[in-house]
C-alpha cells in the first residue's frame, strides 16, 4: 500500500522555464516521507532525525504550473538500522518522476544511529500490507 | 561608509521570468547584515540572534541572469535595542533595489531581547564613521 | 473581507532555529496574493504579470513547527495603475506577522506598464465591501 | 580531471539542524554542472538546455556552517545523447557527499532531445584527459 500525500505546488518552486525546478523534487520527497511517518508509526519523537543517506530520482517529464503533485510513498525495504522508501510523483494524471531514499534513524540525545523499532516495524508492516488483504 | 557584499546568484535564485524572485532579495539581504556583523563586529556570539522585526524593500527593475549581486549595507539607526541597516542591490551598475530592516538582538540563553553592547556600538560607529575623514 | 489563504508550511521553510526563514514570508504573501487574483478576479491571462515594486513586512512572533499557516489579504488600495494589498499571517490563533504590497500590471506583450482593468476594480471592489453588507 | 566549484552556502541553506539541507545539495550539482559548461565547453546557447533524466547523491555527513563548500565535477560518461557527471561534495578537508547527475540535450526551438556536438566531444574529452599528460 502506499501513503499518499497532496502537496501544493508553489510559484516559487518554478524555475525559468516554468517547471519545477530539479532539487524541488527532493523537497517534495521529503514532505511525503514526514507525512508517512506521521500517518503510520505517530511521527518521530523529539530527540529522533531520519536523516538522509541516499537519494535518488528519476525525472520523466516537467511539471508545469501551480496547482498541486500527489506523491506516493511505500517504504520497500525496511532493515535493522536503515528504512528504504519509494515514491512516484504525479501532476494529475501523469507520473512525472520515480524517486527512491535510503534513510537511518538517529538519536540526537545518544549521538548515534540506532536500530528502527520493533513498534514502527510493526506498524510499517500493516500499513505496507494493507492491500494485500 | 557601507560594506559590500558580493553574493552569486543561484540557478535556483530565478523565477519563471527569468528574473530573481522577489522573496531571494530577502535572503541576499540576510547574507549581507550577518556578513557586515561578521566583519564590523566580529559577529555574533553563539547564543546571540538578530531576529527581524521589519522587513522593507523597493523593486526598481528585475535582476536577470546568474552572475553576481553587489549589495550594499550601512547602519543608518542605532538604538539601545533595535539595529536597522539600509541596503541598496546593484547588478552590475544598476541600482535593481534598496531595502530597510530592523533588528533586535535576542539573547537565547535568557530567551530574551537585550541592549546592543557598547562594543557594537564602537565598532559600529567607527566603520560606519569611515568615510567622513 | 479578506481572502484567506491555507499554506502549509514545508520543513524545508524553516530555519536553524526552528522558525519559518524570514524570507520565506514573502513566499507565503506572494501565494496568497496570487490565490486572490484567481478567486477574485478570475486570475491574470497569460501576458499580464503583476510584479511588486514594494514589500513590507513586521515580524511579531515566530513561526514554528510544520503545519500550516493562514494568510488573510485585502486590497486597501486600488489605483489606476497599482494594487496595494495588505496581510495578516495566522499560525493557530496567533497573529504572527503584517504585510503589505504594492504591485503593478504589467502586459508582457506590450512590454508596458498598463491600467488596471475596469472589470478588475469591479471584481475587487464588490469582493472588498461584501462583508459591509 | 575534475572541475572546482566553489559555492558559498546562504543561512537560507540550512535547516533546523543546522545542516545543509538534502534538496539544497541538488542546488549545489546544478550550479556545479552548469559551471562546468561554462568552463568547458564556453556555455550552453540561448536555445539548448541540459535537463536532469537522473540525480542521485550519496550522504556522508553533514554540512555544517556557512563557509562555502567545494564541488569537484567530472564527465564520466559521455553518450551521444546524455551527458553522465559524477561529483565530490567537500566542506573544508572532508568528503560530505558525492552525486551522479544524467543529464540530455533538448533544443527548445525543435523541441527535442539532440545529439551532443561534436564540439563538446571534443572540449570534454580534452578537459577530462589532461590530467593524464
Amino acid at each position: 500500500m502506499s501513503y499518499k500525500a497532496n502537496i501544493p505546488v508553489r510559484f516559487r518552486d518554478l524555475d525559468k522555464l516554468g517547471h519545477v525546478n530539479n532539487a524541488v523534487y527532493a523537497t517534495y520527497l521529503g514532505e511525503a516521507s514526514s507525512q508517512y511517518y506521521d500517518a503510520v508509526v505517530g511521527g518521530t519523537s523529539a530527540h529522533q532525525e531520519t536523516p538522509l543517506v541516499h537519494l535518488e530520482i528519476d525525472y520523466r517529464c516537467p511539471i508545469e504550473g501551480t496547482d498541486e503533485v500527489e506523491v506516493r510513498v511505500s517504504v520497500t525495504d525496511l532493515g535493522n538500522t536503515s528504512i528504504t522508501m519509494e515514491y512516484e510523483i504525479y501532476t494529475e494524471a501523469t507520473l512525472a518522476a520515480t524517486g527512491r531514499t535510503v534513510q537511518v534513524l538517529f538519536d540526537s540525545e545518544s549521538e548515534s544511529t540506532v536500530s528502527v523499532p520493533d513498534r514502527w516495524h510493526e506498524s510499517i508492516t500493516r500499513f505496507e500490507d494493507a492491500d494485500l488483504k
